[in-house]
């Protein structure tokens, strides 16, 4: 074979499997915004098909042969192709080990539980989703062999969401954490809460929705290329670098929880909008890690979304879009209601202490439910045991509970502990990006394009072109809980004068 | 080879077909309805490379071997698998000879196609559209050459819409139907027309919505398996019987045009949701014909829609909806507004009567384009110049004229004649129902559960299971274009008193 002819297979190789990623997408979003209520079954047959079709692909053995030919070759690829190589044949390892039809029957299997979490939920009725969790454990436990059979499962499946990081590695992290912020939780119990009332007024959904435009504007966020939807559970889905789609869910009697849903998918949306244009249509395309996706969406969340100087800049069109419901609040009160920390229900809308307490409950049933030593119907039990004994409240049914995240639906098991290690990282770039730029003037000024334009510049333009470790150091320096931990306390001291 | 293992391989051909079918359709029903403006470019990359991967799989040499075993077997077969395997095999024998390579070239074309043609349309600049009419026009020449190279290039675009019909035979059938709408159209020009100002005020979206759920639901679409969107150009979208989507485009100084749109596309509809299970995710699936699927869609909108029990039955519950713009008006003259026969400019708000007009200037259009006897830049010169000739109508725009359809941009010539013949078969089903049930008690109830067993009994539910001309055999009789010809006589002399 030919160098060349090599190179353009490996080109057409990734452009296939980008297409069968794009027909998964938009089965997916069409699925989850405007299809029928009953007509999961047909899209399943097309989903598990498609990914059938796709593991053939990817697992045939002229593929292997390609990649091990340019792999021998690879002092004479560029960087970019160097690295493609380098990550497809990680893949090529793992998915061969994978027979196509599990693979297939897996896809059929997620399509459905999909559906039928979304109904539990609506009921609360966790017997209806159990035997579904059960099959995607016991998936997920045999795919984490395949992943890496040295491993423990859960280690290898976290793995696959945030290379490197295993059990070992974030029971320190979470421990660490739970040590400054229960104190530090206790400390505030003792304090007077600010009054968030007015977050609950009602809110008609036709102004919120005008309201997330002008968020998005200024997330900076083009609508040509980066649309919202509405549903059940917000999510970021992108085709490429010019086609992002992030969705939200509108709650009548809770203005903050459709804005900051719209904020965080936002920062996904800026990450995956920032990739740059010679990694399109490759595996090197879209975010390098669910960590340092979650660092970008809670940055924008939590980190600037949360900030006095980014409320004062947006307060007053807000109240512009709800004046009778924020006419009697100031940019002040506002900006404490939003991050009145106490222990509550559901994650997303935990407040920004509390929340890395939420993941570790996540976590510790993952980690046993792969583990082996918790079977799915024992799940709301050790859920709403976990709940009292971390946050201190009682979980009163299984829609507020273990049935709130889709997560589990769509078979993602190890990727909770990616949202508590993205706001670590966050807090280390947002101290780095102190010591490099202006970030607060132009912030409480509404303009968030140095910001944007630094993540863009340390993280976002590499896409999968370095390891995820690389674009951590990159804009993090050395990985330390330690700085979120002091970036907590030095916020909900100065909150609630501690 | 095993029988049972070929009959496994078929099911399995089928359904991938299906599957590559539904990516495409969910990335089409996205491109036309949520997608952002500026996203057609990565679609069309996703589009081009699932269209080759689909080209690939049916073209492959094993899928000949597969179909011909089956054929030489066909004794031993059931009439589905054996209906199958003849669909199959004449399908091959044409796609085998499109080379992959152009296959996909033409599903990039379409889509980018599809993008201009739209941004065309709002600036009513043809010159946007007319490169790429030529490539389309170019690509149909060859492909035509491909379907059947002993026809015409027309007539074998025309064979792949309504198997069986050709310039000839449609030359006939426009001939004599011109020699009984024109003089008709002319009586009617001495006449005095009904007002119809009032279906031109001002019908807001938001009711406009309520009232297309409400139509929806006579015409018994059930919402777990249908639902409705808003596009440019309305259409009917089916992934299977169980999941099909219908799009309208609302005017809101137009109540009819929504409304009909709803109707006719609501008919295909039925069509899609009344096919029997038996034949899903097989080649068999779907419509049968575009001729016999505009038959329904047209029987829905004017034979029934436009009818007088229609009106009547939902007509107050209209009035409803609409308090303010009818209050002042009764059923009758309603239904006199909506049957208003005059020529006009824009094809699907055209009338019953006239709308033939329509399809031959498109009709001759298309047969000298593919026939090489006109040129894509003379087509606004040409399309004005018949639409001067045959109904009398001065096109002051090509928003209004060459440029209203999607079809060619779609790479669809030969279809628009299906719509001549879907009116023409619908007016010989409504013959014989008619002597088989009462049709005009129910439907003057708002009942059409009747009219809709009677077509998903002698049309829907054989899918393509039968030959296009035998279903309309089934519910037709021997095709007679006078049948049609009679019943616009019928309706437009007691309208107008002739």
């Amino acid at each position: 074979m030919e160098l060349n002819e090599a190179l353009a297979r490996l080109a057409e190789l990734q452009k296939k499997l980008y297409a069968y990623q794009a027909a998964d997408s938009a089965l997916y979003l069409d699925g989850t915004t405007v299809a029928p209520k009953d007509t999961a079954e047909g899209r399943g047959v097309a989903l598990g098909i498609l990914a059938g079709e796709r593991h053939r692909l990817f697992s045939a053995p002229e593929t292997g042969e390609l990649l091990d030919f340019l792999w021998e070759r690879g002092a004479e690829l560029d960087q970019l192709r160097r690295r493609q190589v380098e990550e497809l044949r990680r893949s090529y390892a793992q998915l061969t080990r994978i027979p196509a039809e599990e693979y297939m029957e897996y896809a059929m299997l997620t399509n459905e539980a999909g559906d039928v979490w979304h109904r539990a939920k609506e009921a609360g009725d966790f017997e209806l989703f159990r035997p579904l969790l059960e099959k995607l454990v016991a998936f997920n436990i045999r795919f984490a062999g395949y992943y890496d059979s040295t491993k423990a499962p859960y280690d290898a499946l976290l793995n696959e969401y945030e290379r490197g990081v295993d059990t070992v590695y974030l029971d320190g992290f979470f421990a660490a954490l739970r040590g400054r912020i229960v104190p530090l939780l206790r400390a505030i119990g003792e304090k007077e809460q600010p009054d968030d009332s007015f977050l609950y007024r009602h809110y008609p959904v036709e102004a919120q929705r005008k309201f997330s435009d002008y968020l998005m504007e200024v997330l900076g966020l083009d609508r040509a290329h980066c649309t919202i939807g509405e549903t059940e559970h917000p999510y970021t889905l992108e085709f490429n670098n010019k086609d992002v789609r992030i969705t939200t869910h509108y709650h009548e009697d809770d203005v903050g929880n459709s804005m900051y849903s719209v904020i965080h998918e936002g920062g996904h949306a800026k990450y995956e909008l920032g990739i740059s244009d010679d990694v399109q249509y490759t595996c090197l395309a879209g975010g390098v890690s669910m960590g340092v996706h979650e660092s970008q969406s809670r940055f924008y969340e939590n980190l600037i979304g949360r900030s006095k100087p980014f409320i004062q800049a947006v307060f007053s069109k807000m109240r512009e879009f709800f004046p009778e419901q924020l006419g009697d609040v100031t940019a002040e009160q506002f900006y404490r209601a939003v991050n009145k920390a106490r222990p509550s229900l559901i994650r997303t809308e935990a407040d920004e202490l509390t929340y890395c307490l939420h993941i570790m409950v996540r976590y510790e049933l993952e980690k046993q439910l792969i583990g082996g030593t918790l079977e799915a119907r024992d799940v709301p039990e050790a859920w709403n045991r976990l709940y009292r004994e971390y946050l201190g409240v009682d979980v009163p049914d299984d829609r507020q509970g273990c049935l709130q995240d889709s997560h589990w639906s769509g078979g993602a098991f190890g990727y909770f502990p990616s949202y508590a290690l993205g706001s670590a990282y966050g807090a280390q770039m947002l101290k780095n990006m102190e010591a490099e730029i202006d970030v607060w003037g132009p912030v409480s000024r509404g303009d968030l394009s140095g910001v944007s334009e630094w993540l863009r510049e340390k993280v976002h333009r590499y896409g999968g072109l370095l390891e995820p470790a690389d674009v951590v150091k990159n804009a993090c320096g050395q990985f330390d809980p330690a700085v979120f931990a002091d970036y907590l306390e030095k916020k909900y001291s100065e909150l609630y004068g501690l």
